[in-house]
């Protein structure tokens, strides 16, 4: 599948996603402040990489993306609220994200702890509410997406980061941060993605490696932009790791060893889906996009 | 039924969700200080009242209230991250909470709100774990506990109540902010009894609204026991809601209106029950003691 087939389905799908979680939105019965700020920081998202993947994973197995919307819709719900809550003033304290002011900027800290909260409950209404989903689907996904997110994946990950800017963390240390934080969420797309397909085991497992892959790839990327990308695409400042001496695998292992291990791990998300009888195109240029990405 | 036998009840069943409480957070693979500052406002718990309304409604059916305990888990999971977050500095920035200090004078804020994130997520997780309920059941709590805490719900009353704080509320405005901010869980504990006890519709019926009575009737007394109150047996500061001009009961009605309107609302709740051909004694009896309660 060619580069241009990936961003058709990627133009496709964020354009859905996007009118989705606008209309998730507009039909809450809420205060009009506690929408505007969940809609702000859900309008303000990037490529919507989470949802693609859970699309290109249902997309793999041949089926209907769209019955993964609401999966979709709540995941990139929990995304938002962990970066409204990560920006807070007691944590990161970013004042710009994906180049607009954070949303406490915006709404206030109250609000922008409520805004999270919100959020990340409605995500769990939005599964148990789908009509497109079993009862069996929306327990295992409800199940899975509340162990990535929850105090033994995200929030965990982000506790461990916070402790881990007191120290100098090994590879192994880094990687357990990062597994948790960014990893497990989008473990949870692929996997979501595969569940609802119709995966069997042998192939939920295969699409795991490929998941545990792309998501330390995605970091090291991530640490990689913030020394050497454009802050106009970005949409944020850069060098603010060094700055603040955050651990990063550039850090570790200087840009070129970041960018060989970078390699090493898209490599092997690709080598893994080789192993698979379905169509796997998309979510191998996924991988590739993922390690080139520039934002 | 005796108050003893709701003595008996609730001392019973508050010593059970507590040791499921502990035992949820203690089987954790999570940093120690999250599972720490989890662990601390969990249990520091009160009465536990909405577990107790839980199980009680489960044994109106003649059910066994055991059923129940992860669904209770879960509530009171989420009941005190509400009530980390409510007391963080950019919210109503309590010092002090059931006698001890509150979660962010203790472990910081940034710990604080991640703690309430893990608990609210974690609630989710364990509903959807439970091996009590069946898939169909768990669909239907899980909706129903996120709508009365989501961005229609709860979210939506504390919202509603710090923007409430720059103006003077009519009683309809102010009975529409505690319906959601307290009144929505403690429905929510009354109907997931019932629904785990086997309820029909037009049991559900009563059973809302015997929650809507005993909701307004939890905030009256709230309100009431902030001015004639003990700050010894409340475990906190008294006239902080005159102090803070906040919008309360005895504030619109005098104390001896609230009064008057908390009996309007306990007789109407046991009118309600009264109505229905189970065994109901435990709950009217709630229903006394939340009217008498002292802390």
């Amino acid at each position: 599948m060619s580069q241009s087939t990936l961003a058709d389905f990627m133009k496709e799908y964020k354009q859905k996603i996007e009118q989705k979680l606008r209309f998730y939105i507009s039909s809450l019965d809420s205060p009009p402040v506690l929408k505007e700020a969940m809609d702000y920081s859900l309008q303000a998202g990037g490529k919507r990489i989470r949802p693609v993947l859970l699309f290109a994973a249902i997309n793999s197995f041949g089926k209907d993306p769209e019955r993964g919307m609401d999966a979709a819709a709540a995941l990139e719900m929990i995304h938002t609220y962990s970066l409204i809550h990560d920006d807070l003033p007691s944590m990161d304290d970013d004042d710009l994200r994906r180049g607009k002011p954070t949303n406490h900027k915006v709404y206030g800290e109250a609000n922008a702890i409520l805004a999270g909260d919100a959020l990340l409950t409605y995500a769990f209404q939005i599964i148990a509410q789908s009509p497109d989903l079993s009862e069996k689907e929306k327990v295992a996904i409800i199940e899975q997406l509340a162990k990535a997110a929850g105090p033994e994946g995200m929030v965990a990950g982000q506790v461990a980061d916070m402790e881990g800017e007191k120290k100098a963390l090994t590879l192994e240390e880094l990687e357990a941060v990062h597994r948790n934080k960014t990893g497990r969420l989008i473990a949870f797309s692929v996997r979501a993605g595969a569940l609802i397909g119709g995966a069997t085991e042998a192939e939920l497992a295969v699409f795991e490696k490929y998941a545990y892959h792309i998501g330390i790839a995605f970091q090291i990327q991530d640490d990689i932009l913030d020394i050497v990308g454009s802050e106009e695409k970005l949409g944020k400042r850069v060098g603010s790791d060094i700055a603040n001496h955050k651990n990063t695998y550039p850090a570790l292992l200087t840009v070129r060893g970041a960018r060989e291990k970078l390699k090493e791990h898209v490599d092997q998300a690709i080598e893994e889906l080789n192993r698979l009888d379905i169509e796997t195109a998309l979510l191998k240029d996924i991988a590739l996009m993922i390690a080139t990405r520039d934002s």
